[in-house]
């Protein structure tokens, strides 16, 4: 596409040339380089002709930013926003002004990815311990990772743990209070069918011996109970004898906890559950109609080593400071494929920053403060309930009362919805409402009124302040132990202090904002300002996930028109938003597959065919799915071993359920063979799984849809602008074709958010983490069809430049016709490392002193690097990457030529901090050499705050909460 | 004030704890150092009982931040935003929304101070050498300053300069064109007014030869003339021959032009203007209701040394690297006094760098670009009007079409209202349409639709495709010329490129959101995110300052209410928002004081007395109102000197006009004689000014409109919470006592703006900087009357605590009742200057080294620093100052027992960069001690990017504009 030369029609109507890097002259420059003519015949080169798109994509023209922010607050004006009582685990919050804008609404926080590179992300390592210190503290548990999807996806990775965990035979059940949230019922049950577990719910509450934990298991083992605490009704339940009687039968116990009322009432650990999960939502994070937000899980000492998701960890660097980084990576998809504990991978790293900084900004004693006003105001609305005559059916409560309303709860539902309130409608005869941070005495005084009962703004204030007034905490259940005694969580309560906190973190890591971050399969390309406006308008960020469809309109009708761009992007027929991350999607994908075969009386069709070169989560995702893994071999030239695979099919032809594939390839090509693949796939009566993470590569030029795949899961934080938040929110929908659409997710509790047949819910909102949808439908409509394309195009333009100028200097590990790779390419080192000593790991924590963030390291190739640099990097970026490559070539050259020896070279050294430069300098090259190496800008220094970090020694001795200050001494 | 134990009743209830830095058990500390009992026990102690306020603040309760801003959200939605055409240099215009988060939303550009401590405002410096490169470029003149606070009171200033540089004699006249704005012709009569300058307005357009433009001046010498380009009208005249004829007979020339006009109309300087001058709004910043936004002046080559306002040129730093800073600082206000060429102090840094980002994020394409569809439209419109059989006046045009509509413009008028359209009424017979940035091609259609002729949206679309189409500008006037061919503004055109270079210059710099900036007397507070929210909503950003009265009610809600609540504070009876800047409101005071003894047949009262300790701008304002200064002595103990005050009384008796005083004096104390020195010069007919830059330490406290004063100014950007936006925006609004209000400022096209009986406009909008008015309105509902006195309180304590724990180190020069300073302290380096040879500048450049800004130097005594900490910074923060401070004085110590030469010591060396620490290093100290003093976090710490910098060396060789790229080598 050439830039338009006329005039434009609207102001910011340039869009794709703000999201695309190069100018028009620097794309002539660098096809020069590549050596080839335009664009499209790269892509014609690149790109076997047996799956190119045979027509461009029929999107609605681009529009202008000014434009696309008119049509969002278009849609934003059709929803209508409440004030909700709904609950159910989303609650009205307030996100601190200085922490929005510091965080949410700060590039530096919400560009930066997972910090695999922990010596340039030790501020949202910070951030990530605190919020392990807030949920280890809350529940008294004694380990807690750095968040999970949401609360019901925990709670079903908690029933996992407890199988995984659990010596009882394959029969035993687990236990799950009929109490617990109904979405989070639902997720487990989707998670259990899948592998057989059986699942028994039933009311828990009268549990309190072994013989009746028994009897309430119909005789069978169990593996585990799980409760709500406060349950679903609002009763806030004393369960420490069923507890006692799990451990009596060696059940483990998991308590899914709401951590507000945990600063009040008795922490989990202290009446017996080994694992704890929740969601840290209403810790200052938007309800977002479902989502993202922190979901946590904790566990007790002993079970850490089992636990699903990421763990941030206390360490030493090279000069034995403490330094933080991703601990006990061993459990994890992407290091034990088939055998992982979970298929987790991306996490909700920014929703749980916030939540962490909520708990700095208000501490131990302003969290308290909160949870007081809610349980105080609930406290005095059951009273003027039963006062007047009403029967409230909750007793002990944190925040929600069940009123009973016989044959009336509709009626009284649409009276509240006439007064500005959504409540739940729990049956026929009941309803419950659920307070919160937001909770005024008015609003409560209101909705006393709309009960028809009296109390008055006044007498609300007042009993606040009584501390006399009743409460719903019985004695038994007060919390007496404290929390958040860190100091951390008292320092920063001025917002004069938060806010400096917050810069110095972001001021310690590398994000997007700085420079490229060349990742391999994660398409760091441009967040854009405009695209992210959207999220934080009132509108999207306070609905309700179950609010009535007639006042969410505008977000659904969002949810429909992004779902109907994927699909003529993608090339499938449906295509459902709910699965909150890409693992998500995989999951969902593959239970799509095992339904549609079960629906054709083929259930047994159990065997998933994944090549070597996959990515890890793909193992993890068909064992959490049912399936049987069986590896296919990777050809020399990187491409699947086709005859492996003929061989793999004939020995599984009957019990053949799938084939996993990413397109292009994780070694960065665009097979020719894929068509072949998918055809004798078909043949056997298997379906055909695309991963979509490197869609980027295709859009506008192949649809995964129409050359042979059956199903795909997307990445909106790769190809569709959600920016990575330092690792998590993503969004991984699921698209397949129209056989397989019958088996979509769907969801409980709300009937358009999937087909009647569907396959369950795989999230606990039923459209995912919509709140963050606003982000991806910006982006397509900004780009247009045409503007989408030319993305893709200068993709792969960046990646083959980067291969051209480095190939000299370092071997390209795999490419196609003409030498041409796809949107990323793979830089070998094995031989060097081999020649010279110097690692990988030498050469990417080198790339921190020149001011980058490393490529992908050692995946899917050990030895190796992937670069990919996407469309958004521009020229000056691109050759500033090369350059320093070719700078760091020469650095190994002196190695290898024996000038100096690796142990004592500036690449084993690296990264350098200041501190080192101004320490003893006892290394054979100068301070300069180290520091300021060519292209690095005297003023514009990045200083990492560590130098190389020992990763090792922190799961020797792990530490995931929050150090005491003495420890950072000396 | 002790915080409320009991539970808050509302979210976000706790901001008073949120604005004060020291927590409870903090003062408790801090007055033990002080050695006072309690707060108010303090401040009885420090305030003369004769002046202390009776009651406490009659202010509204203070309200929670989730209150505030739906009070905020409630006044918004009372203004209406209709589309503007009404022109007169405001314009709707985007911001883009990359430059508007990253900078108008980012603390690190919005609480930086000015930058007079050059090495850590390295950012901002290249920001605004940018703005002034824009300036020259489109302007084709030689030096343009870094802002002025309007249009209006640029094209002021301009008439100033212009009688400043003539040689002919006082009665020469100005002679202005009759189409130069309306508003911009009042504000130059105050001014001329106020020193007696006669102003001819009249119609220039015939005026080509000096025979000519000596009869319009009626056989007066001529000054100047004052030209608009295009005019009021819209017409583009061609001034080249009256320019001939102005020089010819010794007049400049200036011309007041629209910088997006210039970008293809010929440059200014191309047709013979000595001066440009104008508005930067259109580039970017929201018409706000009329400001704040960068007004900018230009002259040629040979005047810069007369120019008024801030300049920022190009320097080398002590490693001969180039750097920024500001220039011909001996110009200035502050250093000479009643001899400045102006009393411009503040300028509007944060929105000339703003525009400045708008220049670099579109570059010369895409600014010619939006030029061309605005003018492009404007012609299709004008075609369609003609067609129509409209008579349309203006022929030669840029943006603007004035319209025939004999008898009907008031019906007019309020037919395009209801089609949703402003347009500008001129008379009852004709109105004009203005075009800019957002108008589209379909609004034109709805334009053209309205005054009953016919145009489509395609038509309109199609003619800006159309190279053939008719313009409105006559190819006599076409630019030729080239602009902003320098790298800058081709290098950033996408996002991810400008988002990387605003991080990086804002990451050159130091402000408030890395640490404290104790700078005497400007107060530099938390500017809180609540307060700045409402900022950036289009209810308030987008509205037009001569929007009708009814679609404005919201904002002038807003602005009767906080100045009702100024005058609680202050004790004052009236109060006006419009002056733009302090120096505006000490101007407007002096005229309101002049007024007054004129309406009391005693105008010939022209003695202004000022203190030798006062304010430099007190002098430049007092001049500016046609005032005679008269110095007081200082008495030996800082205050004034009342004997010499008696005698310079007794000498001016009958001419006595006012005093001006700063209370508490800039010597940080609450001077007991204050009610003696108010009663002497009432006794002798005069008026008394209170400069209320130190207002900091009487809000709650002590009402200057009740202890004696006449009129004082405020500076909302100290006091309340404006952020100083690295040297502007800010607010400097007039408070007088009754017999003075009838003589405040008004405004010619806004009744609402003041009395009739005012004395004229001194801004260019009738409300001044109104857009951020919502901050200050905020800061007061948040803190309340209690609220407000306890910050008092405690920034009284800080600057007490900070005297109490340093005193022993540096002597503190002034001091009242035990010892007690106000809410600021000044310490004398004068000794251990004359001791050591360290002076005031070492230590400022060293504290950067230990990760401070420095406090102010020199003011109000030469070897001095005076240090105001504010009630927003912890404890923890002013220890680590005062640890600075401490260790500094050790380092001094090292110095003075012979340790190490001055020359050769850190002192002199700092601050020391990262680049220094890489290098050679021959200090006599070791690299750690130069740059991780105590207190300074190893990971954390700040980098100036250049070492001291020569300020000299720039003055002599002055480039104030963009260096070439290869100015930076080596």
């Amino acid at each position: 596409m050439s830039i338009d030369q006329t005039v434009r029609t609207a102001p910011l109507a340039d869009f794709v040339a703000r999201h695309v890097g190069p100018r028009a002259d620097d794309v002539e420059r660098m096809l020069e380089v590549v050596g080839q003519p335009s664009l499209e015949a790269m892509c014609e080169r690149a790109i076997p002709g047996a799956i190119r798109a045979e027509a461009p994509l029929d999107l609605e023209a681009a529009e202008s930013e000014s434009a696309v922010i008119d049509e969002l607050r278009a849609l934003a004006e059709r929803n209508t926003v409440l004030t909700s009582l709904i609950g159910l685990g989303y609650y009205g919050t307030v996100t601190p002004p200085v922490v929005r804008r510091n965080v949410l609404e700060n590039p530096s926080w919400y560009t930066a990815y997972t910090p695999y590179q922990p010596e340039i992300s030790q501020g949202r390592l910070e951030a990530l311990l605190n919020f392990q210190t807030v949920v280890t503290d809350l529940t008294g548990l004694d380990v807690a990772g750095s968040s999970l999807l949401d609360e019901s996806t925990a709670a079903a990775e908690a029933m996992s743990l407890m199988r995984r965990l659990s010596k009882a035979p394959s029969d035993a059940v687990v236990l799950v209070d009929a109490h617990v949230f109904p979405q989070t019922i639902a997720v487990m049950q989707t998670r259990a069918d899948a592998i057989g577990l059986p699942l028994v719910v039933t009311d828990l509450r009268r549990v309190t011996t072994a013989d009746e934990l028994a009897s309430a298991a119909d005789g069978h083992d169990v593996v585990g109970v799980i409760v709500q605490y406060p349950d679903a009704s609002g009763e806030l339940r004393d369960w420490s004898a069923l507890a006692a009687a799990a451990h009596e039968g060696k059940a483990l116990v998991t308590a899914a906890a709401d951590l507000l009322a945990l600063t009040l009432v008795s922490a989990p650990a202290t009446w017996g559950a080994d694992i704890a999960v929740g969601s840290a939502q209403r810790l200052g994070v938007p309800m977002g109609f479902g989502g993202p937000h922190a979901g946590y899980l904790a566990v007790r000492k002993g079970l850490e080593r089992s636990m699903p998701g990421r763990l941030v960890g206390v360490s030493v660097d090279a000069q034995g400071n403490r330094a933080y980084r991703l601990a006990l990576q061993t459990r994890e998809q992407h290091i034990r494929r088939e055998k992982a504990t979970s298929n987790i991978c991306t996490a909700q790293v920014l929703l749980a920053v916030m939540a962490s900084m909520y708990a700095v900004h208000h501490g131990p004693d302003g969290l308290r403060d909160i949870a007081r006003r809610v349980t105080g105001l609930t406290a005095s609305l059951r009273s003027a309930l039963v006062e007047a005559g009403l029967t409230v059916q909750t007793e002990a409560f944190f925040d929600t009362l069940t009123v009973e309303v016989p044959g009336r709860a509709d009626e009284v539902a649409r009276h509240f919805t006439d007064r500005g309130f959504n409540l739940r409608r729990v049956d026929a005869d009941r309803v419950s409402v659920s307070l919160d941070e937001t909770t005024t005495a008015a609003t409560v005084a209101a909705v006393a009124d709309a009960f028809g009962a009296r109390l008055s703004a006044d007498e609300a204030r007042a009993a606040l302040r009584d501390a006399s007034a009743p409460t719903g905490i019985p004695a038994a259940l007060e919390r007496d132990t404290e929390f958040l005694t860190h100091p951390v969580f008292s320092s920063y309560h001025s917002e004069t202090a938060m806010l400096r906190y917050l810069r110095r973190l972001a001021d310690r890591d590398f994000a997007l904002d700085r420079g490229m971050i060349p990742l391999g399969s994660c398409t760091m390309k441009l967040n854009a300002t405009t695209e992210m406006e959207a999220v934080t308008w009132p509108e999207f960020a306070n609905l309700h996930p179950f609010a009535p469809a007639d006042q969410t309109e505008g977000i659904r009708t969002l949810v429909d028109q992004l779902s109907a761009w994927l699909c003529e992007i993608t090339g499938y027929d449906a295509v459902s938003l709910q699965p909150n991350a890409g693992s998500q999607g995989e999951f969902a994908g593959l239970l799509a597959i095992h339904a549609y075969h079960q629906a054709n009386g083929e259930g047994h069709r159990r065997v998933c065919l994944i090549p070597a070169s996959a990515h890890g989560t793909n193992a993890a995702s068909a064992v959490m799915a049912g399936l049987k893994v069986v590896v296919v071999k990777t050809a020399p030239g990187g491409t699947v071993d086709l005859d492996d695979l003929r061989a793999k099919i004939d020995a599984h032809r009957d019990d053949l359920a799938a084939i996993m594939v990413t397109y292009p390839s994780t070694h960065g090509v665009y097979e020719d063979t894929i068509s072949e693949l998918c055809a004798l796939v078909h043949e056997a009566g298997g379906q055909v799984y695309v991963d979509g993470a490197n869609l980027n590569a295709l859009v506008g030029l192949a649809q995964p849809g129409k050359f042979g795949a059956d199903v795909s899961h997307l990445n909106l934080h790769k190809t569709f602008c959600i920016p990575h938040g330092g690792g998590g929110p993503g969004v991984g929908p699921v698209a397949v074709r129209a056989h397989l659409a019958p088996h979509l997710p769907n969801h409980p509790l709300s009937a358009e958010a999937g087909p009647e047949t569907g396959v369950g819910p795989i999230s606990g909102a039923p459209f995912g983490s919509a709140g963050i949808l606003p982000i991806s439908w910006a982006y397509v409509r900004l780009m247009g069809g045409e503007g989408l394309t030319h993305a893709t195009q200068v993709a792969v333009l960046g990646a083959n430049y980067v291969a051209a100028r480095l190939r000299e200097h370092y071997p390209v590990l795999y490419s196609g016709e003409d030498g041409l790779v796809a949107h990323e390419c793979i830089l070998d080192l094995r031989g060097i490392t081999a020649e010279t000593g110097v690692t990988v790991d030498d050469v990417a924590k080198r790339l921190i002193d020149y001011g980058f963030h490393s490529p992908t390291m050692s995946f899917p190739v050990a030895g190796t690097l992937m670069v990919e640099p996407t469309e958004s990097e521009d020229l000056h970026e691109l050759d500033r990457f090369c350059d320093a490559m070719i700078a760091i070539r020469d650095e190994i050259e002196a190695v290898h030529k024996g000038d100096v020896e690796v142990s004592q070279s500036m690449l084993r050294h690296a990264p350098h901090t200041a501190l080192n430069l101004a320490g003893e300098w006892d290394h054979p090259y100068d301070r300069t050499a180290a520091a300021f190496p060519v292209g690095v800008d005297a003023g514009d220094k990045y200083w990492p705050p560590v130098s190389r970090i020992d990763g090792a020694f922190g799961d020797r001795n792990l530490v995931c909460s929050c150090p005491p200050p003495e420890a950072f001494e000396g």
